[in-house]
């Protein structure tokens, strides 16, 4: 009898985790269960709980253990990819040296894949999203921060040092003149294109602004508290110039960092996931404008500039993805 | 019996060509034989001469057709890999869609192996030169351009539309600011590292020197014609202050570079080539440092930071390479 053609994929994140089966065409049998990681409770508790949104996936699929192929799990970094091990993750304190992966092949009996949270949210798109017609792709997911994830030929690459595709990081101005970043360095593109720093810069644009009377400052003045990108967004979306300014000058950064892409990997299709994606078309076609005026000229004819289609489910998908890979012998 | 296990590797450039037998341990079976490319003549002599001087490589290894199981070529951009297509590359002008693959696999009856020169150059080195013993490294080659190559498990980055490691046009300032590059763009690596902006930022930080008193101006005013990379690193070498900042800064925009391919190939090593790397060890730990500096911590702990060691011969020896992957079938 063949091998049943049912994986499991968990994604462990800050707040909460979430794991669902999914088949071997990629099609999740349930919607995910979600559970709190509360790090907080330290990682014993936290390995325990990976476990149990495990078990809950599996019964919410209908199915039991000896339908399962294999198990991946995606966790944010630090890690070490190749041992299975959480390092140090600023977003999981106080977890530290986790043997994650090996403490779930245990606990089932199955093997288990291990891959960086940006990296199965890639994966998930090539599989089965908005790039499953792809060779190869790059994924920028813009968040409170930015990550990334790159695949060439079904491969993820996971770095030397797991820190493959951390795009986030890549620096797209010179750290004497660029803006400061989270991680201490500057000129970061992250320090940019995040919906954090979009509401940053959106701040610093509008005390110096000196255009036509703008909605979005009378906004401003009324919820700086309730005062988010997507308030940004949406006030582009319905012309106040001071928003598309800010609208505009993101979609530079973004090109900029698809354009540092394009010169290392130079794929075949650059997605782009989170939050601002929900702005639509005129925000993607803006970012793809600016990848054509600043990229090299050859490739960028050439290249595809699109929208995640999984939304927060590409994490889970492509963890069972990388379970796929795994017991493919990949 | 079993297959032979030598190879052609044959190296196009602009002015000249250069071939030589390899053997499967990447060890040159003589000194390359080198012919004039003379590309002005046209694509049809110049398809010849690289049939030419395949034969001649083979007899001054003192082996027959019959000793060698494939031949590798590489050529300069812009090129068609998978097709096997030079298409329109500015030092071969005025060559245009030439197949060079399907005419040397048909001139000899061998697998042929087509590839680009900068990654066939970066093969080399991860094959048999300075990265041997990694799994994974980025060369940026430093010449009159700077160009690319990005190997990760054996296998070469060649980028969907053949722009994989195209280094030097990977941007390190933002297109406001940034230098001017001999591509029409601003900003690029190649528009601050490369031998010919070495000395144009050179020229204009003497404009502006306040520093003691400078040979290396000195020698600028009595040799305008003479002022070259080398000269400048030469004075740097001997404790120059303007050649030392002229370097040091070069330093600093290479490390850039290879701190944007850490955030996103994030390779074991990082491999420095071309007329540069004759300065020796003192360049090489400035970069280091400036790539320590600015460079995702984690991994900058452990990347190494590397010269060549191939020389000019890294071209032919990774393009044989590449010829020894495809008889394998990888």
């Amino acid at each position: 009898m063949a091998a049943p053609e049912n994986y499991v994929g968990l994604d462990v994140g800050g707040t909460t985790m979430k794991a669902a089966v999914v088949t071997g065409a990629g099609v999740p049998l349930s919607k995910p269960v979600v559970m709190d990681t509360n790090p907080e409770r330290g990682q014993e508790e936290g390995l325990e709980t990976m476990c149990e949104t495990i078990r809950r996936a599996v019964a919410a699929a209908g199915l039991t253990l000896a339908d399962i192929a294999a198990i991946g799990v995606a966790t944010p970094g630090l890690m070490d990819i190749k041992a299975g091990l959480i390092l140090d993750p600023p977003n999981l304190k106080p977890w530290k040296n986790v043997p994650v992966r090996d403490h779930v092949a245990q606990a089932f009996g199955k093997p288990t894949a291990y891959q960086n949270d940006a990296n199965a949210a890639a994966y998930g798109e090539f599989w089965v999203g908005a790039a499953s017609d792809a060779r190869s792709m790059v994924l920028f997911t813009l968040g409170t921060g930015v990550g990334g994830g790159i695949i060439i030929d079904d491969r993820i690459i996971e770095g030397e040092h797991s820190h493959g595709g951390e795009l986030g990081h890549l620096r797209i101005a010179m750290p004497d003149t660029g803006r400061q970043c989270g991680c201490g360095a500057r000129g970061c593109l992250e320090a940019y294109g995040s919906a954090t720093n979009v509401v940053r810069r959106a701040r610093e644009d509008m005390a110096c602004w000196r255009g036509p009377a703008s909605k979005l400052r009378n906004y401003y003045t009324a919820n700086d508290e309730d005062f988010t990108a997507k308030v940004i967004f949406q006030h582009a979306a319905e012309g106040d110039e001071l928003a598309l300014k800010v609208v505009d000058d993101t979609a530079y950064y973004l090109a900029l960092g698809a354009c540092a892409v394009i010169a290392t990997v130079d794929p075949q299709v650059i997605v782009f996931g989170g939050g601002m994606v929900a702005a639509g078309e005129w925000f993607r076609s803006k970012i793809d404008n600016y990848v054509k005026r600043f990229g090299l000229p050859f490739p960028t004819k050439s290249v595809k500039i699109t929208f995640a289609s999984l939304g927060s489910d590409a994490g889970f998908i492509g963890a069972a993805g990388c379970a796929r890979l795994l017991a493919r012998g990949k």
